[in-house]
């Protein structure tokens, strides 16, 4: 980690930049898996399967048998670890529903908005060593909390072509019954445009890694929604003298040993806290698992010394992905957070709490997108329609106004359209 | 308008097509000019404002003299109708602040979710003949009542280097102090890279042509939010045999005065009906000044014969903008609408009055992306940060849930993170 003393503003821009993944270069290659699959549909699946996951599959359909056998695969402890974080996550985004009220914003002029659900949903879940499983709850329960009619779930399968039993169990748990043996680019143009087996939807879920990444934002170009743009995953963390050094030292490596890529800051007014921190962060890493890809991510991070005000400051220019406030004051310093996707406060909120079990959703705005972004949440899965309805007397009373608005903007059939009710005597009459 | 009688469903797909903009071609065209103003900044905005809007600023700043003069050149009957739309606007936002509750998902673990302004936000209005100023409303509304810091506005100057009187007024009710001389692709760019004059924005909104377009489309690849991807305007409307043919038919033309890639659909289960409709729209289209307009939007226009429950199933797979239902079971059916923008209900109420004045925002998603975005609301200039707090009991309580689910992921040092603070004596004692 490098250490930046009291570093200028002008500095900071140059402080706020995330490592860059290049995916320029894609382009080519994942438009031409998108076509294929537009074209030959399960067969071109079936082909990239192939070559990409080294299987060769005859059925992409996740059969019932292999979801109730799944259950048989997965420990009893880690069964009643996803069940209480999924009554915590279906707690908190059950919060989330809110019918807005209807508004006569004139005398016979009724107002009102109405939450619908996105009908076709999609939910891509990576494969790999680390089975995620915890993204089938943060994007399976608001789907299905929202009311979407069809949720399609993809995720590569293994050598031996099954997907993990985890991530069967906690989409049964969930719900959802559509799951599809396929991943990577592929599997994202399956859901944009539909196969014999995959149905098309309207939006598509999840992370991923640059393939997928890049299929997500070629097909949002072509009129596919995505949850949010995607970038390496990150925390800050802001410290006073007070904070533990060993929990602000794991709190660092837990997110640093998501990815190569993965950034991690320290913001202190503290010097002594920061040597301690590192210190720490040298003598914990060699005991995890994945230090080596922890240990890169390091590289690409920094450890800031700022006042306080300064800090705060600091963090709001950063908009981190994940915000650990761990401060005597933290309930204040979070009043003045106006950037973040989601925020930790006091000493015994780590990062990974969220990510897992305490109710908030996972899927968050990385690489500074917090700034215009918020997470995933049941409004995600959900769409706002304005109705209007107007009675002949509110007709009325509101004609002048956008008769007189239309003709100004130059729009004369728009006026047309209310004077031809206005003079129409079956309205005068009512 | 072409009519088709009781098409199959396989020809749906054809039918809920949308003109196409071919706008592959401007990248390199638009990325030009996005790097000129990212290098040049204020000296490349006054270029292209030379070249593309043939007059030479030597200020981009509107300023405050040129706000008040904007007041005398506007009419009393336009202010008067500017400010009650206001109000309605206003008041239909208003209602839609909502700041949900904290939730304890378990004993010492609270989660709660908290609206934030984005900070700042910049409004495109287009310029040329017809002075968008409803748009300002619809934008700069919503935009102040989030309560976003800083709000910047930027519209093309005419030939005399003016901004239109009626942009100007309407900006300075809402209460926009930050206006700009620029138009076009690098009105984009200056406000997704900031200049020496304009101030950079972190979410773009507005209408605008293909440039526009295509330069939002580009700074949304960059990190710049937008409002939503844009398309031609649309309406689809439901009528009856009851319905008034030649309200049917201004409606249609109100739409299709919009521009010649516009669309407008009928779909009805009255073959009577649809005669009259047409005899009414070749009737009324010879007294618009915007009749050659809406005549080339007519060529891309369909009217569709369908019995009732077919006309609801094509409405919500085309997922029109606007959608005007004008039966006698109007509200029946509007219940059954799952994909559209705005929704008309009733035979007083065109959509003219939602472009204008009822309150509703006009400012919604076309070419069928209503099947997963809704329109611009309050919420489109908020984000929600999630944030959540736990007590030494409350991590006791979820530490085996989390080390449980993320030792199952192999993200060793995520669990590592709760159970240092698990094993550190000052927890356990408290």
């Amino acid at each position: 980690m490098n250490i930046y003393k009291y570093p200028e503003r002008n500095e900071w821009k140059k402080l706020c930049q995330r490592p860059q993944l290049q995916t320029a270069f894609l382009d080519s290659v994942i438009q031409n898996i998108l076509s294929q699959v537009q074209k030959c549909g399960d067969q071109a699946l079936k082909e990239f399967t192939s070559r990409f996951d080294r299987v060769n599959l005859s059925e992409l359909t996740v059969c019932s048998n292999e979801i109730s056998e799944s259950e048989k695969k997965v420990s009893n402890e880690l069964k009643i670890a996803i069940s209480r974080a999924a009554e915590n996550i279906h707690a908190f985004h059950a919060l989330q529903k809110w019918e807005p009220e209807k508004i006569e914003t004139m005398p016979g002029v009724v107002c009102w908005r109405k939450a619908i659900p996105i009908e076709k949903v999609g939910i891509y879940i990576p494969g790999g060593s680390a089975p995620l499983f915890s993204t089938v709850l943060m994007l399976g329960i608001p789907a299905k909390l929202a009311g979407c009619r069809q949720i399609v779930l993809c995720s590569p399968p293994d050598i031996n072509g099954d997907i993990h039993p985890a991530i069967l169990y906690a989409a049964s748990i969930v719900g959802i019954e559509k799951i599809f043996k396929v991943g990577g680019a592929q599997a994202i143009a399956a859901m944009a445009y539909g196969t014999e087996s995959i149905p098309e939807v309207y939006k598509i879920f999840g992370p991923g890694n640059q393939y997928v990444t890049k299929a997500k934002q070629l097909v949002s170009m072509e009129g596919t929604a995505i949850d949010m743009p995607a970038g390496p995953s990150e925390v800050l963390v802001l410290a006073d003298e007070w904070a533990d050094a060993s929990f602000v030292a794991a709190d660092l490596l837990s997110q640093a040993e998501h990815g190569p890529d993965s950034q991690v800051i320290l913001v202190t007014d503290s010097e002594p806290l920061a040597a301690k921190v590192m210190e720490e962060v040298n003598r914990q890493i060699f005991r995890l698992p994945r230090k080596e890809i922890a240990a890169e991510a390091l590289k690409n991070s920094s450890v800031l010394i700022l006042n306080k005000t300064d800090a705060i400051a600091f963090s709001n220019a950063y908009a981190p992905e994940h915000l650990i406030i761990n401060t005597t004051d933290a309930d204040i310093l979070a009043e003045q957070i106006i950037n973040a996707g989601s925020v930790f406060i006091g000493p015994h909120s780590p990062e990974a709490v969220g990510d897992y079990a305490s109710g908030t959703n996972h899927t968050l705005p990385t690489n500074g997108y917090a700034k215009s972004y918020g997470g995933v949440a049941l409004d995600s899965f959900m769409k706002y329609t304005t109705f209007q309805k107007l009675s002949a007397a509110g007709l009325r009373t509101i004609a002048l106004i956008v008769e007189q608005m239309a003709q100004a903007e130059q729009l004369q059939a728009h006026a047309e359209a209310v004077s031809v009710r206005r003079r129409n005597q079956k309205i005068c009459n009512q």
